[in-house]
């Protein structure tokens, strides 16, 4: 099953480094928490201008990018547990 | 009878994945709520730009979508309960 | 005596659906309350896009509309009570 | 004496309807308090839009009104009891 | 020394119908303040229009003016206590 | 060193009126704090309107200010206690 | 690994002004805090004009800035912790 993000929405798979975390011992280094790593799915088709024509999204499904830990809503999708976010919550992309 | 949402509104039939949760027991997964499934029944003509000029929905009748499980005003129309809520509230389109 | 609302407000009476629930006993069903419906008696002539222009109302006189239950304010004309709320406050018109 | 009010403000004077309730007594019909009556003494020239043109008023000296409860600022001009409030205070306009 | 308020502010200079109630009693006749009664000093420039143009202040030094009697940055400029306000903090003038 | 503040942002050396409430006792005659007295140092380019274009800054260097008492964050540059705001917390420029 | 941030971020490597207080003593002089050293590593592309065209960055990799202590957030890359944020939690520039 396909799932289409709407406007500026992305579909996100997050990868290891934050998992490890999810089953060991939280240890708070610092007062703030670092952000997650995930892997573009899919993307909605960009917001709209004031104008009304869309803006292109800056991040494409493969990207891998980094967001903020609480960013998102979890989604089950074909017994994936993946996140659709804002692209305005991903942070920037690793290449 | 039939109902028109307006301006960039859309009225939603719940599906069967949410229901199950109604009558069952409420076990958190995760501290983050998954969002519920539906069926997009009608959808009102788009919100305005600053133009005036509308802006086409991005769903449309029969669409199945995710939303917020919290989104939505319920409402009985013809004895059934439906949602009306923003398109802003959808989180995207499963195809 | 005639009202006219002013810019994107409108005058609306209630009608009975939500009258019954008034003097009976409100027994929530649910954590969410329906909206109330009501006909549309007058309208304004409606708000103005950021370039002056008049933005035409998307209901009219006579129109049976849904609307927040707690929206608008309750005003009485000719001994009669009705609402003034915004368009903004309509969730959608019957047909 | 004359008072100008500035961009979308109104000068309002009250009018009886509303100046009963204030000698009596407070017997709340329902939650929501009923608007105020007046008469428009005088109008500001209007808000600007963006572009910076002005948007002229919707209301004019002369006009019936009503109005919020509690909108305005009270003002004594001349030994009279009046009220400065903003154009969208104005709920609409008797006629 | 001279004192050139920024944008869209204005230096004002109270006047005695309310320095009275200052070493007086307070006698709240009503749950609503009076505004204060006061003299425009001098002005800004005005603020800036989307598109970057000046908007003409819509007082002038020498002008008679009440405004919200806690509005205003109070200044003391040669000796003298005045208000720097904002020109929206004006409810309009007296002619 | 030199120190470019970026966009509306100005650098202000607090000038002795101010100094003096610092070591001294704080005696407030009114509830309102007065604004300090400060020298711009530097200033940025200026903020941008809608369209992208730059908007001039109203101060300069040398420009003798007055701005609220708890306005712009500390910084010490070449040994000296500066501050770094924004012009709009600019309140006027002495003359 | 190269970091890309996204629009109108930029990536910041905090420098030694700001470390000695990490390990030492915490000795608040005022009650502003202080703001924080760093250097720019990369910048996103810009944000974006209402029309939709990028704004130009104001700094750019290898610029000495000034930021608030507590702005951004900490993400480590290839070992080194780093901070993202966005253009406007810069300060100003040293030169």
């Amino acid at each position: 099953m396909a799932f289409k993000p709407l406007h500026d929405r992305v579909l996100v798979r997050r990868v290891e480094g934050d998992e490890k975390t999810k089953g060991g011992l939280i240890i708070p280094e610092s007062a703030k928490e670092k952000p997650a790593e995930g892997e573009i799915i899919a993307t909605g088709d960009g917001a709209r201008k004031d104008s009304g024509e869309l803006i292109d999204m800056a991040v494409k499904a493969g990207d891998r990018v980094l967001f903020g830990k609480w960013s998102g809503t979890e989604v089950t999708i074909d017994g994936e547990e993946l996140l659709i976010m804002k692209e305005s919550d991903i942070l920037g992309v690793m290449a």
